[in-house]
């Protein structure tokens, strides 16, 4: 196959940035490449690690934001669904035929409480979050409407600071309201502690999921007196699933980030003390980027800029070179690299590991999934941009 | 009209946060809106300034990345054309009917001249700059092979510190080479100073353009000296856009921010010490959020998080309140507000004016135009994600 030809007959405007059989060598940066057999190694060994301490994994369809890569996790890593965080996430996940589907947020919105409760029609499980008594009177209202059922999770906020309830008191009175109320089922608990994912220690991040899986507890055994039963307990993150896994409370993980990898999260650090990314996961995700103007002796401006990732959580590392080339400044469109020892011409390529995965996937509208130095395949980020 | 009723009509699945007609109440969030009213002043205002100081204004299409809006400034504020930053940007632009697009960028991929040298049979006029002997023949190469002409800028680094000669003796090298190449042509300088259009001191920013200025003097006259016009001499920001005008060296402008404002920008000062934000622009490009959760007392949750912006140059600040509501902390799909006094409610709506308008418009899919409340229209973004 000759991609070159390919692209020839294309008279003028290109919406992707390769095709499948083109060299790696010729796909138009900046691009979102993924290394096809480290995010295989990455979804298997999850999926083996859920399998072999019961857990199931529901995985973090936020991150990558893509149906074909949560497909793949059902397939290779025995996923039993997603969980997203906006109703048109979940839009886009159901129709995608993923059939079990958490938004794992508030949903409050009139519209969007009547978008929601519609999903269910399409055949897909369909459960959402609560922290609030009044949400459950508008859920169950057009759960009712349009004839369907919606599971409900009550969150707990275990230490993030942002959405669910403080206490086993309220999460006992929000419970009761579920049971008794028209077209809502009580599933369980949302307990993802956002916060700690990051902690580059392990015993720091340990600390903070004890608080979290105590507060868990706490809530299951309370409601447990009451005579609820949660079906699942669902959290759990890239920096933390060993700690869920292992609590005798949670039975569902909620990871995303394992898959791909990101130059934020590869800082922290195992229980041995050794960067996660050398060795527990491996980086599968990466921005290719071209040299495209090389005026300065020591530095080389790259096409790779703020409008192709987020730099929310620092700036992206070089990717697999042993030379002095590190990545500077980041502009809109452009990146600055030094180069002092002036190794870099133009249009060499550099695979840039993003600072942080899911806001960078979320500029971008494919995936180009390469293998061998070859583009294998080319997979939309599907429910890019859907943020309402 | 009944915007309910129509959304009440789809029956799953929302790809668009909302319908002309509509209330901006009803907005699904976040989303991008656009206060009709003061993008239009921002345009004549720009438009009349231009004219009146006998300037050519090349509007930057990169930062909005809209057709519509890049029509709306020829029809309402005289622009002659735009200019964007990549060649996939300049493809939708030509498609979308623009005819006169400079690419203010190297563009050094083979395929990507490719690309560049097949736009002109679209009837649009190309310019695309340079800062490389070795560019020149390339794009030469693929203008010959497409039969067509590729109008050329040389680059000059007025202080930015990206791509761009460095000296006069560089500039008057490769204008002969132009002038010498095949289906190329001359036509001018391209010298944008990006680095100095934040600095909020007028005084400041005067000081790194009157460099700037004197580096671009120098060339056009070095050019001069060899028999070599400029036709065009480019550049100017919305920081720096009235020392350009003066200059009585350069004849284009190239502005983008003026159209929608954002926090970074408000900030700075103009020469009589007040925000640009109060009196000279007017902020019309807003996230639009609504409060999902508020289990805190002086913290409200809303729903637009990174995936909803770009943070890079600080965090959204909250327009049109006198109260002490505040945008303090920002995650992947929420941000806190702080609520000290308790103002706030579940579903309570917020205009925030973001950080940085570039990369935040590069995260949306569309611009929702409203008016008197209502929403009027619906613009797709419609390079988003063309950085390749």
């Amino acid at each position: 196959m000759n991609a070159q030809t390919k692209f020839d007959e294309l008279i003028v405007g290109f919406d992707v940035p390769a095709l499948p059989g083109m060299d790696e060598a010729d796909i138009q940066t900046p691009a979102l490449i993924l290394d096809l057999d480290a995010l295989e190694r990455n979804i298997k060994k999850m999926g083996d690690y859920a399998a072999a301490h019961g857990m199931r994994h529901r995985v973090h369809g936020k991150m990558h934001k893509s149906v074909d890569v949560a497909k793949l996790q059902e397939e290779l890593g025995g996923a039993v669904g997603v969980c997203c965080q906006k109703v048109s996430e979940a839009e886009v996940f159901v129709r995608g035929g993923i059939k079990d589907v958490l938004v794992s947020n508030q949903v409050r919105d009139p519209l969007k409480v009547d978008r929601l409760a519609q999903l269910p029609k399409l055949g897909s499980r369909i459960i959402v979050c609560v922290d609030d008594l009044d949400n459950v009177a508008d859920l169950s209202a057009a759960a009712v409407k349009h004839g369907t059922t919606l599971e409900i999770f009550i969150e707990i906020d275990c230490g993030a600071g942002r959405c669910g309830v403080n206490s086993t008191e309220a999460v006992v009175e929000i419970a009761k309201a579920i049971d008794a109320a028209e077209n809502l089922k009580f599933t369980g608990i949302q307990a993802y502690q956002g916060a700690m994912q990051h902690m580059d220690s392990y015993e720091d991040r340990k600390a903070k999921l004890d608080v979290a899986i105590a507060m868990v507890r706490d809530a299951v055994d309370g409601l447990k007196a009451e005579g609820i039963t949660c079906e699942l307990v669902s959290g759990g993150g890239t920096g933390s699933y060993y700690f869920e896994s292992n609590s005798g409370v949670y039975n569902e993980l909620q990871c995303g980030s394992y898959a791909f990898m990101d130059a934020d999260y590869g800082r922290i650090l195992d229980k041995a003390g050794n960067r996660i990314d050398q060795g527990e996961w491996d980086n599968a995700l990466f921005i290719l980027t071209s040299v495209m103007s090389h005026t300065k002796a020591d530095k080389a401006i790259v096409d790779a800029g703020l409008k192709a990732q987020s730099v929310d959580s620092g700036l992206p590392t070089v990717f697999g070179r042993d030379d002095a080339v590190e990545y500077l400044k980041c502009s809109d469109e452009h990146g600055v690299v030094g180069d002092p020892d002036g190794v870099l011409s133009v249009n060499d390529k550099l695979r840039l590991v993003p600072g942080h995965c899911d806001p960078t996937c979320n500029v971008h509208d494919w995936y180009v999934g390469v293998r061998n130095g070859k583009v294998e395949t080319l997979w939309p980020v599907s429910a890019r941009g859907k943020a309402f």
